[in-house]
């Protein structure tokens, strides 16, 4: 096949179960020389003010992940990261409820300065990555500040790292908002990656939370309509239940749906094409397909790095155009 | 004797020189329930932006030091601090010629945070001190911000911190401004201790970069004058050295005067009628109470925490009116 211009693999995703797939996926196209066609779009709903710094979480747990830094049991943070700065913070009489790790202070107060002298978030992003030695692009979702707020039936509303690490996920979750989305408008650097994909993944993020925000970005949705390259979902749900997190119990209380891959099928019916189901869930593969999706049955549930890959390696072998 | 309302011990101070008299003071006064009459105008013209955080290593070390925190090797930072921020700021490529702990990092960050938020320095001070159990005042010699600069012969112009710790104050220095001085306003804090002083004393500081930015804050040196309090120095070149840092060589490449106490009670004639001298100085007792000065000799040179309370109660002893 004669080459179209279109190389990239573009992938959206949240924080710890999106950075999985992102790392099989970074590893599979690092052996075929391909690392910089990677395109990962991050979710900066879920940024937040701390100590008067900019911490972007899930940026961070994607770039920390693909450096090889990242700590392998929180998915979070930096590997045998240390807790002074909060020891102080402590004395200080502060709230210390999100921990940060020491050298994790590193990339916020960069982050803080470089955006107090103007730069945007795309560009102190790629300075990072850079820096670390990594060769794809981790783009963020949009350059404005988008700030997601959850109300539940307990607390009404909040926000929400307030609602996933203070509250610790437990809230009933009956809304979402997603606060300075009117503004938000997608990236130059992201439009030109959808528009060269062969390909476009959504990891399996919580749809709510960490995928829905990046699509109601200004511009996202059309681009992905409009670049004619087939987007694959990757289910969150298995089982009837989240990998991780809190996906599952919003599916019920937010969109009234009993928790399945079904659900998540039904959420992106219109925009997606391609659906990869875990080998667990087979028994809904026809159900879904009936559905108008392309199936891919495979094992999707990641615990080591070679899971990540096999599973990255399964869907540009399924999806890939050829 | 009636009460008059001065109660005030008030002390101007540079960094780790100064910090030693101060915490000797704090002790002496703590012992007799007072802790609260003692005042500590610190200097801020060393202040730097770093990382984008304000760093008043001046300040800070006064803080350390009188909670007990500071590390008593170096005498500044805090003692067994680590140095993970650095380790992660040296990844993404920055300068970490300024070396910051990483509880030091907390200072910082609350610091930047609330100045941001439109505190003032003096409040943010009195807040990190009462935090840290501290039962005297520690005030910012002003609220808005003054930079050293320091003329050498070397390189030119350049911030004090890049003469002092980039540089390792090798260079020779020919002249210093204060940029922002003009500006810069005596507190309501400072002025009220000032005036219900009983004594003042110049902590063995330089006079230069420590002491001289203090005095040329607007309203300083006419306070002095007329609260009618005695206002003591204790001299920081002893056997015509420095006891710590640069004070020495800058006598003679600036101000054209061999180092000695001579020349430090020559530099303060006219505002400060008190002198405190080493006893290895002894000679110069003399010259010095010639010139108009109540001259006490003592052992002015501070190892232990023993030494320090030492001195000033000595001082006490000497200059506290009756």
């Amino acid at each position: 096949m004669e080459y179209n211009g279109k190389n990239k693999i573009v992938t959206l995703c949240g924080g710890v179960g999106g950075a999985k797939l992102a790392l099989g996926l970074y590893r599979c196209l690092k052996e075929r020389g391909r690392a910089n066609d990677l395109a990962i779009i991050g979710n900066t709903g879920d940024d937040l003010d701390m100590f008067g710094l900019h911490v972007s979480p899930d940026l961070d747990t994607v770039m920390y992940t693909l450096a090889g830094l990242s700590n392998p049991q929180q998915g979070w943070g930096i590997a045998d990261d240390t807790y002074r700065v909060l020891d102080l913070f402590k004395r200080y009489g502060e709230d210390t409820w999100f921990l940060l790790g020491d050298q994790d202070f590193a990339t916020h107060i960069l982050r803080t300065r470089m955006l107090k002298e103007g730069v945007s978030l795309t560009e102190i992003t790629a300075t990072l990555t850079v820096s670390l030695g990594l060769d794809c692009a981790l783009l963020p979702m949009s350059d404005s500040p988008v700030c997601t707020y959850v109300e539940t039936l307990e607390v009404g509303e909040i926000p929400f790292q307030e609602y996933f690490v203070r509250r610790g996920a437990t809230d009933t979750v009956v809304g979402i908002r997603y606060d300075g989305i009117e503004q938000a408008e997608i990236t130059a650097p992201i439009a030109a990656a959808i528009w060269q994909s062969e390909l476009v993944i959504i990891a399996p993020s919580n749809p709510y939370l960490s995928i829905e925000p990046i699509l109601q970005v200004k511009g996202m949705e059309q681009a992905l309509l409009q670049c004619n390259s087939p987007v694959v979902v990757v289910s969150p749900i298995v089982g009837g239940k989240a990998l991780k997190g809190p996906a599952a119990d919003i599916m019920r209380s937010f969109d009234g749906v009993e928790p399945s891959a079904l659900g998540v099928a039904k959420y992106y019916q219109g925009l997606v094409g391609g659906f990869v189901l875990d080998v667990s869930d087979d028994a809904l593969a026809e159900e879904i397909a009936a559905m108008g999706y392309q199936v891919l049955v495979t094992q999707t549930v990641m615990q080591t790095n070679e899971d990540k890959q096999l599973l990255a390696e399964h869907i540009l072998e399924e999806f890939l155009p050829r």
